[in-house]
């Protein structure tokens, strides 16, 4: 019946028995979404992998165009971003900017993921508070700055690092596997070579990770 | 802080206190939510008033194409589609033919709704479970007349119904208030003038016909 090629593709960017989960920090449903991941990964004694990418990049390449590019389907969009944060009991205010570029900010994020993941998570969480919650603008130098010197960074090292070709290589790498992997949205999850994209994908996620496939599914 | 204009156009194509549930015949994840949204409904005191959409139509309008349309996003959906259905329980088996054009069938949904919604309703469901789980082409005509028939219709009078002008115009009528109305995908769901598009939206449209609008949604 599933004739995709899907879980073998997806199978080569997978670190086994890890959730690997693929953000963009300009993407709403993300910004949920982490809020919820690791808690239940560790429910069901999974650790999850976090992979900052662009969802510029990933849309060219499936010829895509984000939700708020539609006329009708913007304002759905911009009203269900809010419902779905307050549904989940998390802080929203629809930053004034948006989307908005956020290499910086995935730069940093793969310089402390080489150092610590668990930094780099830490970034992650906080880069989305800020963006969805205070309408800290992530593309903005100088509020970037300042949000990494009040996450406890280095903030001249950061700034260093988002401008460092190692860090925009590592980026580049970053897209080009979560591409070759099928990832065309964010969030996205890849749990057992199966993919789940959506925030909305969350029961089935739980509901996998308790029992694996569903009846029926190969 | 919600500044859309979407409950106000919405509930001018309202019914008050009934939920108002688009569907397209040929829109999988509107097959799963013609499983459960009458029974959710009856748990919170509600009714469903089923409206018969074409997604070609609403698309136009909102420049939208189906999932399958998109390179990647195609291969997901037809994973989706059936680890959706499976998770809910359903049998389902990728039709063939796929999406098709649905005019027949959603005619003489609107043709046996003005005799009896209830009809109308099972007309409904007795069409999703013959394109989803059996692969009844209902863009067939002969397919079409044998599932009416099937359905204690009288055949002759579903395929002269489909061919009437009258219920063209029911359907076109349908479709124009439909998209008056907002609605710019299916499964759309309007409840007290807020809108939910997708199957994926249950557990929020559960949580708000239990205790209304969330905290801080006006």
């Amino acid at each position: 019946m599933l004739e995709t090629t899907f879980p073998e593709r997806a199978a080569q960017a997978m670190q086994r028995g890890s959730i690997q989960f693929y953000f963009d920090f300009s993407s709403p449903y993300s910004y949920i979404a982490s809020e919820w991941i690791d808690a239940v990964a560790a429910r069901h004694g999974r650790r999850v992998q976090w992979h900052a990418v662009l969802l510029g990049a990933l849309f060219q390449v499936a010829e895509l165009k984000p939700p708020v590019a539609y006329p009708l389907k913007r304002e759905y969009a911009l009203r269900d971003f809010e419902r779905s944060a307050q549904f989940a009991g998390l802080p929203y205010r629809q930053p004034e900017s948006f989307p908005i570029p956020t290499q910086n900010a995935a730069r940093v994020f793969w310089w402390l993921n080489s150092q610590d993941p668990a930094r780099a998570v830490a970034w992650a969480r906080a880069g989305f508070r800020a963006y969805f919650a205070r309408g800290v603008a992530l593309n903005d130098p100088v509020q970037l700055k300042e949000l990494a010197a009040q996450s406890g960074l280095d903030a001249d090292a950061a700034e260093a690092a988002w401008s460092d070709p190692q860090w925009k290589d590592r980026l580049k790498a970053a897209n080009d596997a979560a591409i070759a992997a099928g990832v065309f949205g964010a969030p996205f999850f890849i749990i057992d070579g199966e993919p789940f994209w959506g925030n909305d994908r969350q029961t089935q996620i739980e509901s996998w990770l308790h029992s694996g496939p569903f009846k029926g599914l190969a």
